[in-house]
């Protein structure tokens, strides 16, 4: 089966946005064993439109298109699609309950033109819109299909998700089975090396990688008579890469990421976790809060951006700050430790850092980011030298402080440290595991803190 | 003029990665006076490649293509426009001089393979790669021209900016100017209607709406015969955009953004801040410690996720969330004041609110939100109710916290508020402004807020 894919907005043919939509169905196709080989992007113009409709459909049976299904004149996807099957639009009330209903939902009153959203042709499957106005659609004649969706990313994917991507299973002989491995604390290179026997000699199933910031998947891929065929190909060739890297490998699937996988293992083991930011400002705390139920695990964290904030919450000493620095080891571990004193929490993460892109040094150059986890049985901190921007410098700080909770939880932390250091020459490298060896002096400390 | 894009590479059509060159090359197009109708994604498939060429050149006499420019068998894109324009290609001694020279740089020896890259029909202009080995070129036959440019980033821009724009510039009788207006606190929809004359009215210049998440732009381009008289016609409709919308307004540029210009306006008047946020989890303290050299205005946030951290830190009253609960105006009052009491800042942000997906009930619905803004005169609250999934309604509460900042700076914090709730219909109105009477019992309250 193959399909194109026609991306509608002048907002993209101007440059004002990037096409990220094509890119999402693209590799969604291509998982669900559809070949893409046309992208397409055209303006708000029913002309133009009709005119690429009729050059896709000279080459694929199936178009997904996205955008122009606003409420305004400009929006005209629906109505070229419908007038190039010779299709008229009705209103369908259905669909307009709908739309009513989300704008109540809103405490807003639905305009008029809203209506337009809701005309379609009576042929037409109707994809319900659970994230905006726009509802998508299914046009179908003899063998071709229209498939169209609103451009906004946010409604679009769970549209997609929903409701076609159980359509195009539907449509499909043979049965594709796919899985993704994601891996952290391992450089797409690097990967790509432990794997260069298995990438040189792939057939079926085939492996693709991609390099994310900071982590790298593999797509595992294979096309079968049945699933459970499909299914075993896939397994085998899982277990063998897990086994190449088995403490980089961190969890399955397209849709997970490391906070999902962390925060889950938190939950699990009903562990509570407390965060001390500086240079990443809140990135952490947000990221962690971005989990749905993260309150079963995260009460509290504190943004100490300034030297006196760091004292004044945290407890870091004076001393500490003059001597090595707010950008130090000592001061990361204190901070996690003052945190984790303040909050009562399982687990306390501390992050300072230099983000850049000023304020670097010969001797403490931008991207110099330290993070500790202070933990029931000591604390430990990690030295890295990330590169790149400001965002990208906070970004894998962020991912290497979850990661740092990944290792505590999982009982790699010593190995995993020395590994990256001795045999990977990754820039990650482990300094130092402390033992609080005087908790007596708790008590006195936290009264220090707190004034 | 008017042109179009092809980008080559399977691993767009993979989704592998996202398609920034076309985006790039549009907009950069759009600012010169070139129009875009067709962006176009193809393999490095030839046949494919030369089809896409000859339906690009039945619609314009300029195609920019990107990609496919390597040494290896798979990169055809060369191969593909000197068959379509009917062009041997032939080794071109300069060109391998040059990649020869790129070798010797990295200290490396040149494969017999990158060869390929130095052959050219006789007739093409080459374009240097100063980053890395791929040349550039431009074929013209007749009143056609292709531009082929390497597919990565570092390559492509640096190669169009010091060769292409020249070309283009020659080529162009018109001048083109633009600017881009950005406005918050008012829907697309809103200001559509509130532009309406305009937008149906419109030749030169020529205004485009683009909504993105909780604000919206408005680029205003005009054609001319030179730089002073286009100019003249967008500032005039620009001061016609900003009179029609005059509080929404809030900056111009395509790069800027809302929380850039609200701490730069917070770095000039040398005000302070900080942030007390439960819902966000510290996406504000984030959005604000983004902006390079945020230390000057911010020292510090709390993430009180937890009503125990929210009386711990910030003193907010057990009897108040018992009575109110923690998503009420009168916590987040309490939280914004408490915020400003322990961190000596001139404004203190809180946020408290329901993100979802689950935990709203129907007093307190998923999208709740309440924005606290303390300050040295006293403490107001907005109310919200926003709609999406979790991650939308913590981007709109941060987006319109800045946007509460930045109407308190403007002195138009009471005049919107009222002017939002009466006017607009929109679902952002004000409830509350509190005086601060009992300055007196700020010791006490600290005190209390600590233990």
């Amino acid at each position: 089966m193959n399909a194109e894919i026609i991306s509608v907005g002048t907002e993209i043919l101007m440059g004002q946005i990037t096409n990220t939509n094509a890119r999402y169905l693209s590799e969604k196709l291509a998982s669900l064993g559809v070949d893409v080989y046309f992208q397409t992007t055209v303006g708000d113009n029913f002309e133009r439109l009709k005119q690429a409709l009729s050059i896709a459909f000279s080459r694929s049976n199936m178009v997904i298109l996205t955008g122009g299904l606003g409420p305004t004149g400009d929006d005209i996807t629906k109505e070229a699609a419908a007038s190039y099957f010779d299709m008229p639009l009705y209103l369908n009330d259905e669909a307009l309950a709908a739309i009513e209903k989300y704008f109540q939902k809103l405490n807003r009153k639905m305009t008029k033109n809203n209506e337009k959203q809701a005309m379609f042709p009576k042929e037409a499957i109707i994809l319900p819109n659970d994230n905006g106005t726009a509802p998508g659609c299914i046009m179908e004649k003899g063998d071709k299909a229209a498939i169209l969706l609103p451009g906004p990313p946010n409604e679009m994917v769970p549209m997609f998700e929903k409701y076609v991507i159980p359509y195009l299973k539907e449509k499909s002989r043979d049965v594709i089975y796919s899985k993704v491995l994601r891996f952290i604390g391992i450089g797409e290179a690097a990967l790509e090396e432990r794997l260069s026997d298995l990438l040189e000699s792939q057939t079926n199933p085939t492996l693709a990688l991609y390099a994310k910031e900071g982590e790298v998947t593999v797509r595992v891929s294979a096309k079968a008579k049945d699933e459970n065929e499909a299914k075993k190909l896939v397994e085998d060739m899982c277990g063998v890469l897990i086994s190449r890297c088995p403490d980089e490998f961190y969890a399955y699937g397209d849709d997970n990421s490391l906070v999902k996988v962390v925060c889950k293992a938190l939950m699990e083991r009903n562990l509570s976790i407390s965060t001390a930011e500086s240079c990443t400002g809140g990135l952490l705390g947000q990221n962690i809060t971005s989990i749905p139920g993260a309150s079963q695990i995260f009460s509290q964290g504190i943004i100490t951006y300034s030297n006196s904030a760091k004292m004044q919450y945290l407890g870091v000493r004076e001393e500490t700050l003059k001597t090595h620095g707010a950008v130090s080891c000592e001061c990361a571990k204190e901070m996690a430790q003052g945190m984790r004193r303040i909050s009562n929490s399982d687990i306390s993460v501390a992050i300072t850092g230099i983000a850049g892109p000023s304020g670097g040094t010969a001797e403490k150059p931008v991207g110099l980011v330290y993070i500790s986890l202070a933990h029931k049985n000591g604390v430990c901190v990690k030295k890295f030298n990330f590169s790149g921007s400001r965002e990208k410098i906070r970004n894998y700080a962020v991912l290497n402080a979850l990661n740092l909770v990944r290792e505590y939880l999982n009982g790699t932390l010593d190995k995993q440290g020395e590994k990256l250091l001795n045999k990977n020459k990754c820039s990650v490298w482990r300094i130092f595991i402390w033992r609080i060896k005087r908790l007596k002096k708790k008590a006195q400390l936290t009264k220090r803190m707190l004034y």
